[in-house]
């Protein structure tokens, strides 16, 4: 079973919905009430867990918890959201000592400042392995929710940056051969140290040419296909923006660097759907706002299913339950 | 080393508090936000581990989910707030099926049904052992909020139950023998489908005469403390109202049934600490809404620490880093 199969049945289990001032339920990257009239609330939530999302062989505790932070900053910027607190709930193992847990939540806190989040409540639990729960509260105006629905064919498909630097710092570090130098310092801090792009989030939600919105954390093969469901669309990718430190990996593995790119996640870049007549002009603003580029990377169409380079292109990002 | 001395030195790798609308941090049943001037907003977050806060041998999925939401319910109605939303991030193992994912989250819809809480989000991961984070979120007036802190001393302390019914069900069902018929049976159905007290704590909040309130969930000696605690206060514990099945249960062990209820957790009655003036009236108010008794079990004092029948009570419920 895919993981957007569970969600479809565990929405089904957990409908209707009671209160009306819930305005977006399941399966969105943050769930939106209205605490009143004029106001809307973002809630999104986001589980790791040592030995399946990171190991430590691989990135210290302080990582993790900056990424578990990061994770669900990206979530509630993808709605046009601004971050403004977060719980955490977290699971340590027997034998952790509390330097290991003092570490993780470094980690944590030195994200929640980055993105300007407090970290307001949490649990403390035992558990077989380090188990990072976070919960990310945001604000938005009525008038700048973004969503993953609402994409029209013929907008113009872009994210905010490069993408597959995250998926080339797990190469790096599960083989600190790969690369050298730069490229190898780039990747690894692309995938121990991501950034939610919480100041773009609220930039595109500004925007009333921003028909759709959503984070890329599973890869962009299965965010975008997961961006065209919801929006009822397909899509045409004709290029996809790769990270130096992710060209350099594919080159040294043998494998297509976009394809390896599109398979990559955790690179919290933003992918956004926008008005064709209104692109030109949103990409330059944003260029000059921001200092990079918003790279155009295809557009929707009416058919469904995602073509790259003539070819219908298959999910190759994360799934939890087929992996 | 014990939970809430992790709490506190998590509290200081966390502050300072960023936004001045979080206007309660960690510390208390829930924290509390500001969303509008004129509007407050409670989180808080649970996580519960197989193996660790239940076992399959003891309860099913379905009741693990159950007491998960309630836990959380519990929570925001200890703020006096009215609970609106939740979301989930379930950690499922390796080799579990999806009819068990689906038990678990009819125990947690059905759960929330009952405290009219919508489940809003969630995430799903794999995880060594069946893992259930789930995150509340409730609104509550400003005026009408009620913490842990500003209880006084000589205010009457009570409870909205009897307590031990809990502790009680984890015997029967460690031990089917242990009690018979109907108290078996009260004891099973408060250890597996708790009921957090909501509108009791909208209740409580409404009222000025309450000083503060927190809920019963790590069992009452350990709670109490955390109550003097944060009001500066100590406590005089006259008597302790024990639940048949815990009175029962306790007999056949040879414990003390007040001492064995003291010791019991996840009762999720609210503790509350009441104006000695107003306290006949509220208690007979109680009485006449609810149908059931306002249990005075004693009084704040300001001398530190708690006295139980003339000797100090030492906590006695859980505690997730001693035990």
């Amino acid at each position: 079973m895919r993981e957007d199969d569970v969600v479809a049945a565990i929405r089904a289990i957990v409908e209707p919905v009671i209160h009306r001032r819930i305005v977006l339920g399941i399966g969105d990257d943050a769930a939106l009430w209205q605490p009143s009239r004029s106001h809307r609330s973002a809630i999104t939530t986001d589980m790791l867990v040592e030995g399946v999302h990171f190991s430590r062989a691989l990135m210290s505790l302080n990582d993790a918890g900056w990424r578990a932070m990061m994770a669900n900053a990206a979530d509630v910027a993808a709605m046009g959201a601004c971050p403004l607190l977060a719980t955490v709930a977290l699971g340590v193992p027997a034998g952790a000592v509390f330097d290991e847990v003092r570490d993780l939540y470094d980690g944590l806190s030195a994200a929640a400042r980055e993105v300007r989040i407090d970290i307001a409540g949490g649990d403390l639990s035992r558990a077989p392995a380090f188990t990072i729960a976070v919960t990310a509260v945001g604000e938005v105006r009525p008038s700048n929710v973004k969503t993953r629905a609402g994409g029209r064919p013929n907008a113009i498909l872009a994210v905010t940056g490069e993408l597959g630097a995250s998926r080339a710092g797990l190469d790096v570090a599960r083989n600190p051969h790969l690369l050298e130098g730069e490229l190898a310092v780039a990747a690894l801090e692309a995938f121990r140290r991501p950034r939610a792009r919480c100041a773009e989030g609220r930039y595109f939600g500004a925007s009333r040419n921003v028909q759709a919105m959503m984070d890329c954390s599973d890869g962009l093969s299965t965010d975008l296909d997961r961006l065209c469901v919801a929006s009822g669309c397909g899509a045409v990718v004709e290029r996809v923006p790769v990270a130096d430190a992710a060209r350099a990996a594919a080159q040294k593995l043998g494998e297509d660097p976009e394809r390896y790119a599109l398979a990559g996640g955790e690179d919290f870049e933003l992918l956004v759907a926008i008005s064709p007549r209104a692109f030109g002009h949103l990409a330059q603003r944003f260029a000059a706002r921001f200092g990079r580029p918003l790279h155009r990377i295809g557009f929707l169409r009416e058919t469904a299913g995602i073509e790259f380079h003539d070819q219908p292109l298959q999910r190759t990002g994360w799934d939890h339950f087929t992996r």
